[in-house]
């Protein structure tokens, strides 16, 4: 059966631009639910967030469907949880705490390659069915050195406030990265095309 | 001394989105001269046809001054001109001429990594100076298998229609690109961070 309600289970409106790009309708439902990091490694803990996103978007569907007359035995519904983080030299950069945060970030960040992963989770949601698939995806970014006055110029503008690692790839910050080894919209917040094809194959394991 | 007149020589909307990421203002004048190609070499013909550009707006930007009371000697004019191709196994794609072509073009980038070239030409003028300085980056594009199906689909939007080697990576076509390796912003059709490293170098020799 395929999936005819798709709910994107991020307030991120990065995420929801690139999910748009697949064509299909969706809605976005942001999950709630408190994130509990016990993994270390970069790309267990974007599953795990990940995972946790669409499993309390998942539970209020489920929920929302035990409350209604229809039930969920005509639908079938696909929640999507997705998670992003910065690595530089191993250690997690998180959204900046303030300006002084994000200088520091990206002083770090400068002359560099870094990674970014993002952790996706698929659930599929039956009458009598519950499928969950998850997957991470890495993407080599290698800043150019970045002078004081840079930095500074950059963080003036705000737009690394609300992101993780200090820096949005596809803005402003353009300048200053030299080059990338992965898929771009993975650093943006979401890897389309690997989302894209591993939809493709969950639907197609679902429907054998 | 520094340019108070940056002048964009291309139509190219995504290019004058890019360029504006660098802060300063501009303006675009489309050149409007002939293209020849005389080079076989990828980077040296993307060089050669930026070169041709920057140089045709050049030429109309001293021909104002020299019909104007105020002549060009309060001014410095920094023309920019680039060209991007996209080639893959050795072959040079261009836009596709109808929808046959765009097809065959994707069916040809299916599955495998290409290249992309972007040449771009900087030009000052001062009153008693001109110099040129020219520069090429090449980006590594990765696409997953494409059904003919998919194609087909990609090419019904018409986006592949206007752009070299038929897909625009900025857009729908994100699903199908596995990854790239080098500058994104070099693929949509300017290397914006090298760019504004070269004008910064421009500038510092012109200066000394």
């Amino acid at each position: 059966m395929k999936c005819n309600r798709i709910i994107l289970a991020s307030a991120s409106p990065r995420r929801k631009e690139l999910l748009a790009r697949l064509g299909a309708e969706f809605e976005v439902i942001p999950s709630g639910g408190e994130e509990v990091i016990t993994k270390e490694i970069p790309s267990e803990i974007v599953m795990e967030l990940a995972a946790q996103k669409a499993g309390a978007v998942a539970k209020e569907v489920r929920e929302e469907y035990g409350r209604s007359a229809k039930g969920i035995s005509e639908e079938c519904v696909l929640a999507i949880g997705a998670d992003t983080i910065v690595v530089n030299e191993g250690k997690i950069l998180g959204k900046p705490a303030d300006e002084a945060d994000a200088c520091r970030m990206l002083r770090s960040l400068s002359g560099k390659t870094h990674q970014v992963y993002t952790g996706v989770c698929l659930i599929r949601l039956e009458t009598e069915k519950c499928e969950e698939h998850t997957f991470f995806e890495e993407t080599n970014v290698t800043f150019y050195p970045m002078t004081e006055e840079e930095i500074r110029d950059y963080v003036d503008t705000k737009d690394p406030l609300d992101k993780a690692g200090a820096y949005g790839i596809q803005g402003i910050c353009g300048k200053y990265i030299r080059g990338i080894q992965g898929d771009y919209n993975n650093v943006v917040g979401l890897p389309v095309a690997r989302l894209y094809h591993e939809m493709l194959e969950f639907s197609r394991d679902w429907n054998e």
